[in-house]
């Protein structure tokens, strides 16, 4: 038996691996990863298909563990390479990949299982527990073949008093544990975080205090997936007589789909269209919008720029019952400001206990260690210090430190004799999807874009005489993003001129060469001048 | 009696007031402010000294509360305005601001006061007050005029047990306010942390830990002026038998100047130089750098991305003793995992009690305010939230919400009776550094690089026959961080053809507009098909 990490080993996001036995395949989550600050312009990161483009015939299904973005954002681009893989998840997650497939023009061929379920894809053996997350409806798959099984946890946490009664089942894992999990692979976001992740419930006080002395209207902003959070603001504004609506197009949607589905309750009566809240005296409103990780088009960060229908202003409580991802702090604190300054009073993550995570604590991980004493350990899921970090609660549990694999995207890792070994390397780059393209946007696009990004541009426009090799009219300078004034480029003609006769003395000839010898001048020029590195783009055409 | 707050009210940073009397001007701190992610390329932001401009010989003096960067960052702009202003501080603060000046070429004009001391500047008696702060040396001041008496914080905490044993002075603070407070200038940082900010000695069990447990090197990042973090590595290092260097240009001078003026106290033999550390062994190495806030230039930057003369390997420790300053997280993240990935264990904030913050929380300010008793309060030194929650602890306090001033930079309070009012705004926004330039880069400077960071340049130049106005050839097209392969622009010469056509047809002539014209459908073409958006420069030649 065979496992390929193509993604989430040193990153949060586009979580994905391969489970080989027999020439066949089984693929457990395809996800994105967001950019970060260095990729510029990047809408989307997919983990890297190479290795699978030969092989799509030997897939039998893909497993979704859950419906988050990062578990089944790359599915459409899987699906367009083998449209007729079989999809395999929980009802609502195959709600969540439906809806966004039908935005792919795509409709997958779906398999629906419950916690408890066992099915036959090929030669696997696959049998689902049920998994407490930050979204219901969480699997962990148990994967069977004749040379071992493969426990994978998806993301999870313990909560003991989950909204909806179902926790991650300890009875299933300890079954496992006796038949004997051969490789553990284990979610490790939060394996850094000593002792254990609160409840959802003990959320419960303080969104009812908001809901209890706010003095006009709540805007409530959560993840579109939470459904168990935004059943608890539902359950609170139901309590204190006040209406909903939802805002905002992946919230309408979700909540929909979720509503349709039984995994939201919600009261006769209670949401109503936002059109019918505008009637309504402010102390019996509530919103329910996107936005919570300050994304400046979505329906909260609209509001905090007064660029949206929905005008927020003195006495307004908006609710941010969210994370701060890292990377969207100063996004996230930007629009808290913004809308303080709109006279709203903003109850945070920062300021009351209305968040808590949808990972297990380093204390659960511990539980999971023990119950399931298993004879490999492969932390998934996490950057570099939340695997090492993982890694060594499997060790202090008493799996030998040989057995615990803290890997990188695209570790091979075979399984003989109960004995996990890395045994090679595939490609897994990062692939970017920028607009259009897939894959098609390289680390020298990113470069080019934070040097354009720092410094700005200058197209240089030469005119020159290709029989003397010099300029025939001054060169023009056009630029974005380049602070200048009139006097900015005196000079600068002159070092063209140089660099044209140097050119010429040397025997250079031929557009290119030109081009980049201007462009190298102005460059020297500009830095030597003015401190800054713009990006000089020389064009020269021949009079 | 006019307060002026030309930077700090709404942002954390560029701190600056302006205290007149009689027309005659004290000036209050003089910083920067760091850039975020949507103002790419600057280097760092200045107060808007437009309303001073004219005023420049009025001003008596500068007043230096202590020297972090957002409070003395911006003195050498001023100082060029101006050179012989008179600047006052602290020892510490003093030494920091005249080595500043120094790599500006400026050699200030400078008055030297401790706590308790006064001075009077001109028709102003100011009178220092002791706080305590992440710097030593730090001085409230209060400023006397027969109009009143203004009492500016600084920054400040309330640790009861600091390292130097220098407190902040609450009966001084006591003292003044039995004369009266007529305006609290009050650091609002903290304000919306419940509780007290825990004592600097309470770093000391995990710094001790790291040091009685660490197997080989330890490499330690700290802010390079926290001289006492830095000191109390310095005596664990000492009390375990290591040596210590210190790498990085500022912590190297910035802890000489400590030093030799006696607030860092160093056991002979302790710190030698990074060289001689080499031939040490690792157990007895000690290394205190620069770069604890990600910065990829600093000293631990370059160590986690192998491009360092210090190489950090297996078994080695890295100790981050210090804050993660919103917006850097990514940036520390991402260098706590390089290291983990070289082998390295980081202790860091998140996972051990390294850092204390330097600011008073909430319980620190209502001492303040039940001991000031202030008639008005102008929270200072915070973004609007911090402001709103600062203001809402002064009320609690029992100052009447309407001697509770919420400002913006730039806005002017008079003190007319014991009342202050706001009574205008002067020009107060944001003054970009940029290489050379200093409040040239705009806005549209910002917008446009915004622009080039998303989607690249694509430059079109096009030969157009002027009797025509028709393309004398197909267009080039030369891209910079834009994604394309060799059939990206097929197409696109069709649409430039049709633009000139139109333009033709409508009469539009001149150069300038045919380029608008082109550049217009190009972006067009490529948002049409690609969905993306890149600025698109066109240059019109005549053939």
């Amino acid at each position: 038996m065979r496992v390929t990490t193509l993604g989430g080993l040193g990153e949060i996001g586009r979580n994905m691996s391969v489970v080989e036995y027999d020439g066949r395949l089984v693929v457990v989550d395809c996800g994105v990863l967001f950019p970060e600050d260095h990729q510029p312009g990047i809408d989307v990161i997919l983990p890297d298909f190479t290795s699978l483009r030969d092989r799509l015939g030997d897939i039998e299904a893909i497993v979704l563990t859950h419906g988050h973005e990062d578990h089944i954002g790359g599915v459409p681009y899987l699906l367009k390479e083998r449209p007729d893989i079989l999809v395999i998840g929980s009802e609502l997650t195959l709600a969540f990949i439906t809806a966004k497939l039908k935005e792919h023009r795509i409709t997958p061929r779906t398999q629906h299982v419950e916690a408890g379920d066992t099915y036959h894809a090929g030669v696997f053996g696959l049998e689902f527990v049920a998994v407490n997350h930050s979204i219901p409806d969480g699997l962990a798959v148990a994967i069977r073949t004749p040379a071992g099984l493969v426990l994978n946890t998806g993301d999870f946490k313990m909560d003991q008093f989950p909204l909806d009664g179902r926790i991650t089942d300890l009875r299933h894992f300890a079954r496992l544990g006796e038949e004997g999990v051969d490789l553990f692979m284990v979610d490790s976001t939060n394996a850094e975080v000593p002792g254990f992740t609160t409840s959802e419930r003990d959320l419960a006080p303080a969104i009812d205090h908001v809901f209890a002395t706010a003095p006009r209207r709540i805007i409530v902003s959560s993840f579109a997936s939470h459904v168990h959070r935004i059943q608890q603001v539902l359950d609170a504004a139901h309590q204190h007589g006040r209406k909903v609506a939802f805002v905002g197009r992946s919230m309408v949607r979700n909540m929909g789909i979720a509503r349709d589905l039984g995994y939201l309750t919600i009261p006769h009566g209670l949401v109503v269209d936002a059109k019918k809240l505008e009637s309504m005296p402010d102390q019996k409103v509530t919103l329910i919008c996107t936005g919570s990780q300050g994304e400046p088009m979505a329906a909260l960060g609209r509001m905090a720029n007064g660029d949206h229908q929905i005008s927020v202003g003195e006495g307004d409580t908006v609710l941010l019952a969210s994370s701060l991802i890292p990377g969207n702090e100063s996004a996230i604190y930007g629009i808290i400001n913004k809308l303080t300054d709109r006279g709203a009073n903003v109850v945070h993550k920062g300021n009351a206990k209305v968040h808590v995570s949808g990972h297990a604590s380093a204390g659960e991980l511990v539980y999971c260690y023990n119950i399931l004493r298993p004879r490999n350990v492969l932390p998934i899921h996490g950057e570099s210090k939340h695997l090492h970090a993982n890694a060594q609660l499997a060790v202090s549990c008493g799996v030998p430190a040989e057995r615990v694999i803290v890997g990188r995207d695209g570790m091979v890792v075979d399984l003989v004799d109960g004995v996990a070994t890395i045994v090679g390397q595939v490609e897994a780059g990062l692939v970017y999807v920028d607009g259009e393209t897939v894959g098609k946007a390289t680390e020298d696009t990113l470069h080019e874009r934070r040097l354009l990004r720092e410094g700005g541009v200058i197209t240089v426009l030469a005119l020159v005489d290709p029989t003397t090799t010099t300029l025939a009219e001054p060169p023009e300078f056009l630029t974005r993003g380049f602070v200048h004034d009139d006097h900015t480029f005196d000079g600068a003609s002159a070092e063209v001129t140089t660099a044209l006769a140097r050119a010429a003395e040397q025997g250079v000839t031929g557009i290119d060469a030109l081009e980049q010898a201007i462009s190298r001048a102005v460059s020297r020029f500009i830095q030597r001048r003015y401190r800054r590195e713009p990006v000089v783009i020389a064009i020269v055409v021949e009079s």
